[in-house]
């Protein structure tokens, strides 16, 4: 007896889902046991040709009727945004069918309801497309690392924003002139706010720090964010100066103490040895750092018609294998309840260079500036002389909120002509 | 109630297991919803200390008592090698018990065997640990791209022979030189064979295969096997002045009709911009090439105590939830039975130096002898003169028969006074 797909959408993913499911559908049914079927596709408005070349009358508008149609199995959401597709797949779990999903807004904002509905009526949720495209991540940081503890995600997890660093450390361009390229190319869209604001990347790091650190606790609105629209290209010469490369990450980290964890979206200095350096382009990298299992990295396309109907379907071999066993998964039932701690109780480490006056004293000054504030100098270099003079300091590891209030200082100091750049510095040998 | 485990072997590995275990077993009974306990060690001998603080009374010299006890719900076998592990672990999968095993020779040379029984008894068999130590790969092969064609499998998967060649083209050292420096250092066995031979990679080539296409048809017989003992100094320079770099890669691709596979471990010459290219030191990374998903690469340790160790417990969290679910994986029932072609057929590109007399003509007679087995020839440059002079020549796309035969008549002609250096290509912009 086949297994029967409702699918929520029929956009780029949704059309090239179809796609896939009829083209390999033996393929499939090998590998979970019985054939998977469409049963229905929900889209706004019927009489538009997708390209799909399946039967008209698979369409329909009446989505919620879908969902809760008794002969559907599994609810395939990729309609994107918080609702409808929050409503639906609460029904839909509620019906008694497992969901797969792609939707990282919706996830990010309230996995915790969607997990914890699915464990109580004993179905499945999967949602692998929603972080870093094809990549397997999510499952191998739940199931694969279930026998470890991860201490830190580092995560090139927004296309968008890495393509543009990309082309400013390689072409040596501004944001703008960067943004444009990435637009004409189809990596940027025409309203890019989601992407360089890091909105995007904030909501995948609260999806991988819920798995990798086993807490519900974490929301897109837990996630401190910066993005990239404020990275200069004299940000980027001053990375390269000290060997570094600038990327937007996502960091999830357990706090020493190891009583709660740091979740946050910035841009960062990174050393160009790191293997997160080299991923060039549009492509998303994800590493993780685990006490037994060591460093281990996940690299591919982060988006994409074809990666992300990859990871989908891949889940949704899963959910129907689940099925067809009679079984669920169940995420979730471990919540370590671990809490976020605020930005500034985070330990980071600052690269600063400081336009000063050229005259004796002026690093004096800084330095008292520095300690006044708790935050120990790792290394100092001066370069240029009189009016281009530039002191250029990186600190060692300090709460964020300390390093922040140093800098504020240092901008008040009189022979302090402008605070040139800041930026934060990760993977350092010693942090 | 809980999950009582019954291990195999207590060395480097099972010891780490057991700390492990013992050290995490709050976090490890939330994740499976049950406790897990140490039921039996089955040692070779009693009496020794083995620093992992359990009762005494838990070792046993008796393995297939053991693994046959009523009350043991899941064996972990971390021996390695073909015989006792095989009789043990299809004794334990006939008494009804679920398996984690780290051995790769023995999924290599038996495991369709291991599988079939396991799927007949309803119960798993995992064996994460058994390639690349504890990065993520066969389960998110078998289980996240379950929906997607795999195409080409490039892997790095032997430490020793990566730390090897690593030290080979950093320091422009030989070969016997590095292999020292790496049993100094604890990187290679006093016998180093297995790993420099191929012997280990060709195990791990062999598995990859048979997940990454969905056939049983796959051992390490199977694999076609060339080492690193005989990579000198000049095919590192020569790699070089290409702007490659010299890996041994275990190489699993589908034919181009689709209809077989070829699966091999041997030195390649790979772009240096390759993801691959950057994995130093005892690293492994797998890159993989999927219809939908793209180009894929998953790093990390490949072995080490704490990294397998690692594996071993994501497997067990897994079966122990699958036991506690009443279902089990059921591996290998999706057998596409492609077979394995011979090395011959397999499509690949050569990369040729040719030590040759300085005189008119001597291009004209190579390229005839490209020519007359088949083979183009991508590009040649000329390098030294006189009696330095030499031929670098890399082939297009052939058959490696072609090729193989295309060097050995190269070698007969008067004009060529030594082929200095065959190594094959991968992963040039073309191919």
């Amino acid at each position: 007896m086949a297994m029967k797909v409702a699918l929520l959408g029929c956009g780029v993913v949704g059309a090239e889902v179809v796609r896939l499911l009829n083209r390999q559908s033996a393929d499939l049914a090998a590998r979970v046991g019985t054939p998977l079927e469409i049963g229905g596709i929900a889209v706004r408005r019927l009489g538009r040709d997708r390209g799909t070349g399946v039967d008209p009358a698979l369409f329909t508008t009446d989505a919620t009727g879908l969902v809760t149609r008794p002969d559907i199995d599994v609810v395939v959401e990729v309609i994107g945004g918080i609702e409808p597709a929050r409503s639906l797949i609460l029904d839909a779990i509620k019906a008694g069918k497992s969901v797969v999903t792609a939707n990282k807004a919706l996830l990010a904002e309230d996995g915790a309801t969607l997990l914890a509905a699915a464990r109580a009526a004993g179905v499945d949720i999967y949602y692998e497309a929603s972080v870093a495209g094809a990549i397997p991540l999510l499952r191998p940081l739940r199931d694969s690392l279930a026998g470890d503890r991860v201490n830190r995600v580092l995560g090139i997890v927004n296309g968008t924003t890495n393509f543009i660093l990309d082309r400013m450390d390689a072409q040596g361009a501004g944001f703008a002139e960067s943004l444009e390229e990435a637009q004409a190319l189809g990596y940027a869209e025409a309203d890019p706010t989601a992407d360089v604001e890091g909105f995007d990347a904030a909501a995948k790091a609260a999806i991988l720090a819920r798995l990798a650190f086993h807490t519900q606790n974490v929301t897109a609105a837990d996630v401190h964010r910066e993005g990239i629209t404020e990275v200069t290209a004299g940000d980027i010469a001053s990375a390269k100066a000290m060997g570094c490369v600038v990327k937007l990450l996502a960091i999830c980290q357990r706090a020493e103490d190891g009583l709660s964890v740091g979740v946050r979206v910035h841009p960062v200095m990174l050393p160009r040895e790191h293997p997160l350096a080299s991923v060039t382009e549009a492509y998303n990298a994800v590493f993780v750092e685990a006490e037994s299992a060591g460093r281990l990295m996940f690299y591919g396309p982060g988006a994409g018609g074809a990666p992300t109907a990859s990871a989908v379907l891949g889940d949704l071999v899963a959910v129907a294998r689940n099925r067809l066993a009679g079984t669920s998964v169940g995420e979730g039932g471990h919540d370590t309840g671990l809490p976020v701690h605020p930005m500034g109780q985070t330990v980071t480490r600052y690269h600063i260079s400081l336009d000063v006056a050229d005259r004796p004293g002026v690093l004096a000054r800084v330095a008292e500036v520095f300690a006044e504030n708790g935050v120990s100098i790792k290394n100092v270099r001066q370069e240029g002389f009189g009016d281009d003079a530039q002191l250029v300091l990186v600190s060692h590891q300090a709460p964020d909120a300390a390093l922040a209030q140093t800098v504020e200082r240092l901008r008040r100091l009189d022979m302090v002509r402008a605070v040139a750049s800041v930026m934060r510095v990760e993977a350092f040998a010693d942090a």
